[in-house]
């Protein structure tokens, strides 16, 4: 897919010069990632390049609060602040890693994290919202942990003085195989030049003890004016920040990466239709639109149950193309575009999936599309 | 609060030997904690003492799957297995470590956690889900890590011969202050008896670095038959297996433990009645029963939006009464109960909440009860 772009990014317009020409009125989605340490700035949902203001205070303070409590004292060992004694020394390694940190030459990024108890579904198992959760943290800790931030929460500095943001048009993720309750898992990233206007953000997923790939996921990014909302090329100072950054490497070969168009749905193409969707307090981003993970919950509204009981989701692509705010309801569209169930060879990872559908989330007032989508389902073995 | 849960169990019905008679046909609700290791046992929902089945493996496999992608090597880095370097030995430090760790002698489990980016709010501070979250893992991971775990999730050895199960009743949060992204945070935990028949669980959650106390909570929990539903007694076997593990300290002092009855809210009795709530497919847990953490988005669809626009949430006191699936819809009500406009001094932890709300949720169709709720809010500074 790298050097491609110019196919996949779906633009709803031409770049011309820096100006976005819109073909149908379509806004670009801009993709939320529901974090934020700035709020001056009218949009936190970027997802990429440093923030140099987001970065962790590790330093150990000497202000201790934890006293008396109903007559005994609450954890005593705990407030031995000053003293770091074996476990405490452990605690603070623990901490500086828990953020994550560079591994290959400052390429790649990596963040281990262990599946918590809440991140996975009805199935025991990690939701697509969970490894979604996975891919956007990594990327703001990567981003953060990169040192070129300006004042924006995922901008340049050359992206901050000209108030310009990082908006994801696309993802795309494969999944062999999801983890369970207490997995240790690590997630690489790194970017790379999608065209000469998009960024790349690839991730790759591993079981950490034994470096099995389960996930691979890629994504594209252009750069919008947060005032004007139009999209705009890549400033020559900002892609000077960026492009040290640069790797040249696919978490997803160019055979497998999804860049087929996703067809719109309709009342008449659509086989089913959940309408009513209203997003909750929560799922509103810092700037009260709804975050771009959320999305996922929806587009599974529409998919029958008893896929949703029988089979894994093994692909899914989201084409993303308006925001969304919480007074917006929303309606989800689901048709199943193939039906290739398979033979009993389950492990067989180039094997066609069991079932493909796509989807539309749109506007319930005035039916404008927010996200197309397509998933692919395989029955669980 | 401890040896008076039998003013604060708020049974629906009284123990009588080894059943529950219950006094209005109300079934207690069983919190759900969206896990389970364990598919065999018809009910993962139990938030307490040891599986030692869903211990973590966290010996190093020499599968090694990262192969070539693309043409190029993905993170060669990363397929050195069996070499520790001193970064995987760092790593398997850190995947230790995530897991947490008995600190006091085995009295008080505590785990350390950064504050994710898809943790926070509108606002840009974690949750009350996400707090509420961060309680049930670190509770589920001291259940883990006890070693008195029966085949079930969170069972003891002679519970699951029994078909036992626990099951929590009430939970109360007290919230000093919110974190933000990136800020890191350790969670405390303990149990003690709670009156002949419950046990309690508290946590204490801390600032990492400057030890302040950031929230406190604690919760009560009883014994449930997963056959039969019917709440029972603790078997002196269990007793024996769970005393060892009591600590006699609470999290809220017994002045501040919120133990009043909370009104029932009626049509006539709400100011606020939010209908249509719908679970989605990922609100439910491993026995297609909605996650008790859920049930706070719920609540505060009918808080208005100001509200949360405006205040932080200090306090918050749930109590389960009935399970909910997936097929119920919920109906969300809301009434103010006190209204003290604070003065200026918006730092003394002892004043007066400046709002307080009683929530109700119920299933639509036949009114009847899930959870009641009290909330404390202050104005934000």
């Amino acid at each position: 897919m790298a050097g491609t772009a110019s196919i996949r990014l779906n633009f709803p317009g031409k770049l011309i010069g820096r100006k976005l020409e819109k073909q149908n009125g379509d806004i670009l989605h801009v993709a939320s990632c529901s974090s934020g340490k700035t709020p001056s700035l009218g949009d936190q949902r970027r997802l990429s390049l440093v923030s140099a203001s987001a970065q962790i205070d590790v330093g150990i303070s000497g202000t201790v609060n934890g006293k008396e409590v109903n007559g005994k004292h609450v954890a005593e060992e705990a407030v031995q602040v000053g003293k770091l004694g074996n476990e405490n020394a452990a605690d603070a390694a623990l901490v500086t890693s828990l953020h994550g940190r560079f591994v290959e030459s400052k390429f790649v990024y990596r963040q281990i994290f262990v599946i918590r108890s809440y991140e996975i579904g009805p199935d025991k198992t990690a939701t697509m919202e969970t490894l979604m959760n996975f891919l956007q943290e990594t990327a703001l800790n990567h981003v953060t942990s990169s040192g070129i931030g300006g004042n924006g929460f995922g901008t340049t500095r050359e992206m901050s003085i000209r108030k310009l943001i990082w908006v994801v048009t696309r993802i795309q993720l494969q999944v062999q195989r999801y983890s369970s309750w207490g997995d240790v898992i690590e997630v690489d990233t790194w970017v790379d030049a999608a065209g000469k206007n998009g960024m790349r953000r690839d991730w790759v997923i591993r079981d950490h003890h034994t470096k099995e790939i389960i996930t691979k996921a890629t994504s594209t990014w252009v750069i919008m004016n947060r005032e004007t909302r139009k999209l705009c090329k890549i400033p020559e100072e900002v892609r000077q920040e960026v492009v040290p950054f640069y790797l040249n490497r696919s978490s997803i070969s160019t055979e497998q990466t999804d860049s087929e168009k996703i067809d719109k749905l309709t009342d008449d193409t659509a086989e089913r239709i959940r309408s009513g969707l209203a997003p909750r307090w929560n799922d509103m981003d810092a700037n009260q639109h709804v975050n771009n993970v959320k999305y996922i919950g929806w587009i599974l509204e529409s998919v029958p149950i008893k896929v949703l009981e029988d089979c894994n989701m093994t692909s899914m692509t989201l084409e993303y193309r308006r925001e969304c705010r919480q007074s917006n309801l929303l309606e989800s569209l689901t048709s199943p575009t193939a039906r290739v169930i398979g033979d009993s060879n389950n492990n067989s990872i180039n094997r066609k999936p069991d079932l493909q559908y796509t989807h539309m989330l749109r506007l319930q007032g005035d039916k404008k599309e927010v996200v197309r989508a397509r998933t692919e389902w395989n029955l669980k073995p």
